[in-house]
C-alpha cells in the first residue's frame, strides 16, 4: 500500500512534500520517456542501434537531462540498453517478436532470427492426471506422453516448455528429432493433418528460484507465461503446453479488431 | 548463469551431486503441479476455492507429499493461494481474463467482475514527440492530449495507463467522464465510429520503484506491458497507449489459428 500522509502532516511538511511531489513528477516523465524509446528500441530505430546524446533526447522530447538519464536508467535495469565508454548509450536488447496473430511454432515464427535448438530434460510416457485428461480428451490415468525443453535461440535460454501430447500421437515423437523441430511440425507429420487453432492464455509471473536457474535469469524475472491447447483441424486437442519465456527475450506481437 | 561443476569435482561428490539431482527433480515435479493446479485455480474449478487436502492431491497426481508442499509454495508465493488455518489451501486470487480475440476496453473486457474506476493523474495537451507524431499521423511537435490514468477494478489498483490522442479528437475527451468511462467508448462516441483495428505488443517486465508504488505492487513485481496502437474504422490511427497491468490481477486469452 501507498502510505498517505494525513493533511494536517501535509501542511506542516510544505517543502518536503513538494520536494516528493517534484520527484514524482520527474518519475513519471521518465517512465513516460522510457516507454517511448522503448519502443523505438523493439522496432530497432536508432541507428547502428545508438541512442542519441542525452542532450538531444532531452532537446527532441523536451524534457530535463536529469528525466532522460532517469529514463536511460528504467530502460538499463531492464536490460534494453547499456553505457559503452566513448560510444554512449547502446541497445543490448535479444528481445525477439513471437507472433500473436498465427498459431506457429517457436522455431517457425523465429526462423529470421537463428536457429532454436531443444534441450529434452524429460520425454517419456505418465498417467494424466484428471485436468491433463479432460483437456486432451484421453481416459484419466492413461498414459500420455510427457516433455519438458528448454529452449535456445542464439545459445541463450528462452522458453522452458512442459507438454502433453496424447499417447496414440506422442509415441511416434519420441522416434522425433525433438532437438532440432518445432513438436507443431512434427505433430503434422505424424498425424498427416494440419493443426487447427489453439485456445491460449497469457500471464506476467515472477521466476521461482528454481525456474530461474534454468532459463539463467535472475531470480525473480519476469515470465511470460503461456498456457496454450492446440487441437488438430478436426478440432480433436492434440496438444497441452505450459510454456515460461524469459521477458527480457521475448515480446508477443497481434492485431485486435473490434468486431470478431 | 547456471554454474556447473567440473568433472572431477563431479565424481568427488558423489553424494551431494545425488542429493542435488534429487532435489532438482522434485523442483522440476513441483513446478509440473503447480502449473496444473494453477490452471484449475484460473478456472476457478475448485469448489468453494478450496483446494483438496495434500493427500488427496498427492495421490491423485502421483507425487510425494513433499512435491505437494513445493508446489503450493509457489502458488502462495505468486500471491495465488493461501493457507487458512482449520480451512486448508485456498483460492485468494484475484486474476481477471482480458479477452485478446476482440478489441475491447478495460470496462467492457471487465464488466462480469465489476466497474472499472480510472484515477485521472494527468490529462491535458502535450506536443507530440517524433515516434507519437509518426504512430499517430500528425506533425511532430503539434499538441495531442496525454492522458495518465490508474485504473482500478474493485478499488484494487489493476494498472497504469499512458494515452496519446491527436488533439482534434483528444480536446473533446478532456469535457468527458474519463473517470468512469473507458477512453475506447469516449472515442467512438467523439468520432461516431466505430474503432477498427489495434497493433498490439504485449511484454513481461519487472516494475521499476515508482511504478509499483503507483501500482501497490512490490518493487521488482511482474508486470504485463501493452503497447497498443488502435486505430478507427476507416483506418486513422487515433489512440496510441502504454499499458503496465500488475501481473497479479490479468491474464489475457485467446484463440489463434494456424491458418490466416
Amino acid at each position: 500500500m501507498v502510505r498517505r500522509m494525513p493533511a494536517e502532516r501535509l501542511r506542516e511538511h510544505t517543502v518536503p512534500v513538494a520536494a516528493a511531489r517534484r520527484r514524482r513528477l520527474r518519475a513519471d516523465q521518465a517512465r513516460q520517456l522510457a516507454d517511448l524509446l522503448r519502443h523505438q528500441i523493439l522496432a530497432a530505430r536508432f541507428p547502428r542501434g545508438v541512442l542519441p546524446l542525452e542532450d538531444r533526447i532531452g532537446a527532441d522530447y523536451r524534457v530535463s537531462r536529469n528525466t532522460v538519464r532517469q529514463a536511460l536508467d528504467l530502460l538499463r535495469a531492464e536490460g534494453l540498453v547499456e553505457r559503452q565508454p566513448g560510444v554512449g548509450t547502446v541497445v543490448v536488447c535479444e528481445k525477439y517478436p513471437h507472433a500473436l496473430d498465427r498459431l506457429q511454432g517457436l522455431a517457425e515464427t523465429l526462423h529470421e532470427h537463428g536457429p532454436v535448438t531443444n534441450e529434452v530434460r524429460t520425454a517419456g510416457p505418465v498417467p494424466a492426471p484428471a485436468p491433463v485428461a479432460g483437456r486432451l480428451g484421453v481416459p484419466e490415468h492413461s498414459d500420455v506422453l510427457y516433455i519438458e525443453r528448454l529452449r535456445r535461440l542464439g545459445g541463450l535460454p528462452l522458453s522452458l516448455d512442459l507438454t502433453y501430447v496424447p499417447m496414440d500421437v506422442g509415441a511416434g515423437l519420441l522416434d522425433c528429432d525433438l532437438e532440432n523441430t518445432d513438436v507443431f511440425r512434427l505433430l503434422e507429420t505424424l498425424t498427416g493433418q494440419p493443426l487447427g487453432h489453439a485456445d491460449i492464455t497469457l500471464e506476467a509471473v515472477n521466476a521461482d528460484a528454481h525456474s530461474a536457474a534454468v532459463l539463467q535469469a535472475p531470480r525473480g524475472a519476469a515470465l511470460m507465461m503461456l498456457d496454450r491447447l492446440t487441437h488438430l483441424s478436426d478440432g480433436r486437442p492434440v496438444d497441452l503446453e505450459f510454456i515460461r519465456f524469459r521477458g527480457d527475450r521475448i515480446t508477443m506481437s497481434g492485431l485486435l479488431h473490434r468486431t470478431a
